[in-house]
């Protein structure tokens, strides 16, 4: 099976998937199983979906078992980027009961959570379809998540912003007035930047739009917050020489609005920092 | 001032914030603010709500800053377990501007969750004010932050289940199917429990309730998806032998009519898996 | 061959073993064997005990090898919790000889600290047999061996006490005097405490324990100190609405009488902090 | 005040510290002191001594307590080295209530631990006075406690042996069949050893240590289990040419005689394998 | 004091010293301070230069003292960028004497080597003034030193090139085979990398150049192993519609005509791969 | 395949890899191979040197590649230790192309680094090839990579000094200063030193030698900056009674007088803190 979407390697899943469970073993382990079951006792589970969405996180959950038991067999039967219906089934798992139960809670918070954002994102994805609108999450994530993260937001077809501080510049309002003003900003922004980093500028009027394109230093304008109208207008005004990306409070209703306007991106940070989780469960054949 | 809550000591903030700082920071630290703002440049800078609710992890927003740089200002002015109004400042953070706008993400993004969380456990305490039910968590947290998760439903008046696998037996439905029925199970469990762990029971049905209560041993019955009517009936079969506790896709619409059924613990897993961030934001002063 | 106690994860023996490694390679690693063995060379050898005793720490055994070279051949003969005898053989190793002679001291450092807890538990548990008493570690464990000692502990038949500071309630006469009294120490106990969560008690007195049976509020009342007639009397006091335990320099010799008073627990510091380790030596078959 | 023993660096300690306090606050804290300790309460403990010996471990008891709090007062009354007779105060620690509470068993635990290795060593070391025997540890310390236990032994006035497998060269009966033979075997370590890596041999016979004297490349002979009538012939036939070192099974009772062997050294294992922890408690001032 | 240039948080700083002291201090710390100075003792110290050079790594040096003992004086009278010649005085230290010593080694094995690549990226940045053309390093870094490394470039007055594999598309020879040609290379490159993220594609030939020029994708060409003669011609193709820069075996000596071909960036491995470490030592004041 | 030196357990390679990895994954993962090659895609690629040398680090090589994915083929050609010429093939790699080219900086990084180190090395030991004298490095390595610099050092066929602080006594000019001389720092060295720890002095001049050896007490003399004829007349001072070793400024054209004077060792501080990278390239196989 091709992976549909490039995969991250284990190197960045594995710290996670080693919290989790050790936040859920802790000195004792799994005080319920070792007291009622058997420890040679062997068990068949699958992940199966109660909720339509797209889902992610399939390495954590293959994570979740072998790092308990590297002898526990884990098939992947639907691999990040899928698109899933209630019912699904979307991983088999088989071992010993122990390891399957002790295993399952870490699986299955990360599983939830990451399809969470996928199944957003491509919901939003979905509403803007036929514009040249990308869909773009931000650096609004949670401390220890953010690669996997901002992974499930690429698995439900939308792309990323920055990563880090350290991959490009982003001129805010604080930056201009700290710098005396955006042209100062961009030309210091300009000079000092890697030559391999892009400088986006965060407008908030089409004056200061008009001041910033003068200079022709910024490789995006953000607009923030501007009602599909003014995007339009900000759009024209940049015409085709910078990308632009339009943020503030966008949903899946408004969405098609401000894709319509023209701009390159929609970035939302509600993708990843206050997502639903996507309902999935763990049935045992027994 | 004195704590509204018990505080979760800094041990168990740190290494969140330091994950969140290492994302944010990577290998070339703040690259905008490195080009746009001279190094000796001072900031002051609060933490403002846009939005009412609960305020919780002001440890986080601490440790944000004074772990870039130890000298840098902090005034902590809500508590966690504090009920904020939109416009409400949350904190003042001074010092070095590269500092206070290095930080301000990780500070965020963290506070922002927590207090999202503590605000969705207030709503639903408040919900079902007048009756004894205690709002708790789940497990269902996200990996590497289920400490600061669970502080925070506490920081909203709720109460919180078992920390982990080890420090509670819960007996669920595969575990029943696992041992051979209800009456194995509980035996198995009161026998290989701990002295001071409680043993928990999950069931479905009155039946398995009446089997469950004949063998005297769960000190915890949790009745899983059951109507009020059927609860209150759970909960006279009970009778005070144990505590109940009633599960399974409760909202603050439901809560109220659940909680009248005498029950003592609601039990909610979306407090942790599925919150809205509360919405605050750092306004500069300049 | 089925483990004869629930096994813990090697997720939780990993860091211990690697700890132990790292200790011992530094940064040359062994200029012993690297000088006088040649790198092809073979080697097998058993570990044989010098001493009757009970076993634990196999899966220590296994990883000392294993995470130094997965290729090498390990096999456990004797699990952990099994009786052993002088000259039986507990485990097998064969491979390259460098590698069984890096792993020898970090895998019989381990074992034999282990097996001597587990050896010391069941000493205690074989000399209460008849009575319905339960022997029992405290947490005075070493730093970073918390889980494993407390695993030991279970290998040799005995019972854990709370694996930490969050898992359940323990009130001692500090804490009794700092709340004002033993009435408002239990209210406050039973009003914060997770529904999940036990309550204990410590009282040096049968007064204190009367006052406290009026609260009926602890599960667990921890009768510190009490010689066998007192325990007999406060045990005829509590009469089942709890359960008892009795602590307090407790020994082999003494254990029987008061185990004899019909304590539920009797609790033992020493298990974990002053043991003797077991003697278990590597003899080479050459 | 002037250290007895030159001090470890706080790095040293800290992550043993971490570990041990990790363990003790799980993933809610101390819910014993949260339940029943208003957060503001302040309190004054002391370490009080419950049996004579050697102290070792203040470094560590004060990090119990300032990793959880750093405005807590820690003093320090009997530095590393001191012997104490029962009811000696050793330190004093005042702060708020929650946080002494909090640390004391991670204090205790290791401090405890460490004096009975000083206590212990230091007894040996008395019982040998008036010869020149030093007496010494092995590398039969704890995974994750080599750099403290051997630390305590000096701070018993004893010494240390190797530290590590890479610091020294100890060529054992399995090296020796290995290498095929002692002779073969001396000469690898000296051609392959660091030039400033001391050669150890160990000798069950006078055979043996007549055949290693002749090849002049050890700089130590270790004399295994050899009675002291044997071992003054050792010490005879070496005659200086090399440092000469009794060990196996050496006892407080058995140390003077092999002592006055004329040996340089008497190595112990039990001193950090098999030591029965100093009775310390902490003492609240209320 | 202001920065020369923007600094690095202590928190990228400070797992680098914390290794470097635990690889110094292994488990007994410092075996000659602790044989033959007082552990009162107090020293006064500083770092001199040897060689003229430019100072990177000062915050190392002021860890490397304060990790061992928060109390020590460190005061840096050099900033990382300064030029500095034979004899000049970087920074003081003054303190206990053992922390002193036991620091010295891990201060200046980092800070020679940062200096060191401060000083040749100089020496190269002085060779080309006059052009435009910027000094830049790879990602031929060592590992776990990346962030240091990089950050003396920038002391040295040079620039980074990309800092990981995520923060831009670099596009070699063997992406092209693999893609199947440069065209098809570079439009599946604009079509997935993220809007901030620049396209950098790396060409051997002129003929290359071309045909990626007419897809108008890449923000800079990479001109490997071209002589300046090729290069003027490559820079007069793309003509101001992308970034250019040169790469491949450039030394100091060769880097003034390459730079004077008008290409935008020079960019050099051996500045981070085979830097000579700059001569500083620590002089005793005594 | 035998080894030629003996292995370093990947236990001390593993985090070393895993930093270079992850500083190179970052949170994204590889943006150029996720954009141009089809996850599916399978490459063959090998390793091959584009200058003599000696190869160090093979290690490293296979992690870099079997972290990233288990299930890659690593075949070593060149064992550590070997002498290569231009166009030899060190290693070959076979498997996913993105973790082919995911893993091939982090390899050659540290394969270049090393075989740098071994390749200086054995040109210095054939330098003084015929004399007896080692050649030896320092302790001036880069934090986090002392083991496998030292190791490397070992597969150019030299030797090593001190590990760390803790394995050896060095006193140096500061020490007899702090001390009160030379006399007073020998003696405190052997009382307090282990009985397996050689004590050296570093001596400036032959008086200061001559009154060390009249103490009888270094094991080896560090005979500092001396000239060859000086060099010449400590030995015949020394006479065998203990090892010499002369360092400060020794370079592959002045080792042959130095060790010409009977020195038993020369120490060469640039061998790890200068060091050229061996050129060594990955090639792949389309």
């Amino acid at each position: 099976m091709t992976a549909l979407i490039p995969p991250l390697p284990d190197l960045l899943w594995e710290p996670i998937i080693r919290a989790g469970l050790a936040e859920d073993f802790g000195t004792g382990g799994d005080a319920t199983s070792q007291a009622v079951i058997r420890p040679g006792q062997r068990l068949r589970a699958v992940f199966r979906a109660r909720h339509e969405g797209v889902v992610a996180g399939m390495s954590g959950v293959r994570l979740a078992f072998t790092l308990l038991d590297p002898s526990i067999n884990v098939t992947i039967l639907k691999e990040d980027g899928c698109r899933i219906a209630p019912r699904d089934i979307l991983a088999e798992v088989e071992g010993c009961a122990q390891t399957v139960l002790g295993g399952e809670r870490t699986a299955l918070n990360l599983l939830s959570h990451l399809s969470g954002i996928a199944t957003a994102t491509r919901q939003v994805v979905d509403a803007v379809k036929g514009t040249k609108a990308r869909i773009c999450c931000t650096r609004k994530t949670l401390p220890g998540l953010r690669a996997v993260q901002k992974y499930a937001v690429r698995a439900g077809g939308g792309s990323n912003h920055r990563y880090r501080l350290d991959d490009a510049i982003l001129i805010k309002d604080n930056h201009i007035a700290l710098c005396g003003g955006v042209v100062s900003a961009l030309k210091a922004a300009r000079q000092r930047a890697g030559h391999l980093m892009a400088v986006a500028l965060e407008v908030d009027t089409l004056d200061q739009l008009e001041m910033a394109l003068s200079c022709n230093v910024a490789n995006v304008y953000l607009l923030d917050n501007m009602a599909p109208e003014m995007l339009r207008r900000a759009v024209s005004m940049v015409d085709g020489r910078a990308l632009t990306e339009a943020s503030g409070g966008i949903t899946p209703e408004t969405a098609p609005a401000i894709a319509a306007s023209g701009v390159d991106v929609l970035s939302l940070g509600w993708l990843t920092h206050s997502v639903t989780a996507l309902d999935i469960g763990l049935d045992i054949d027994l």
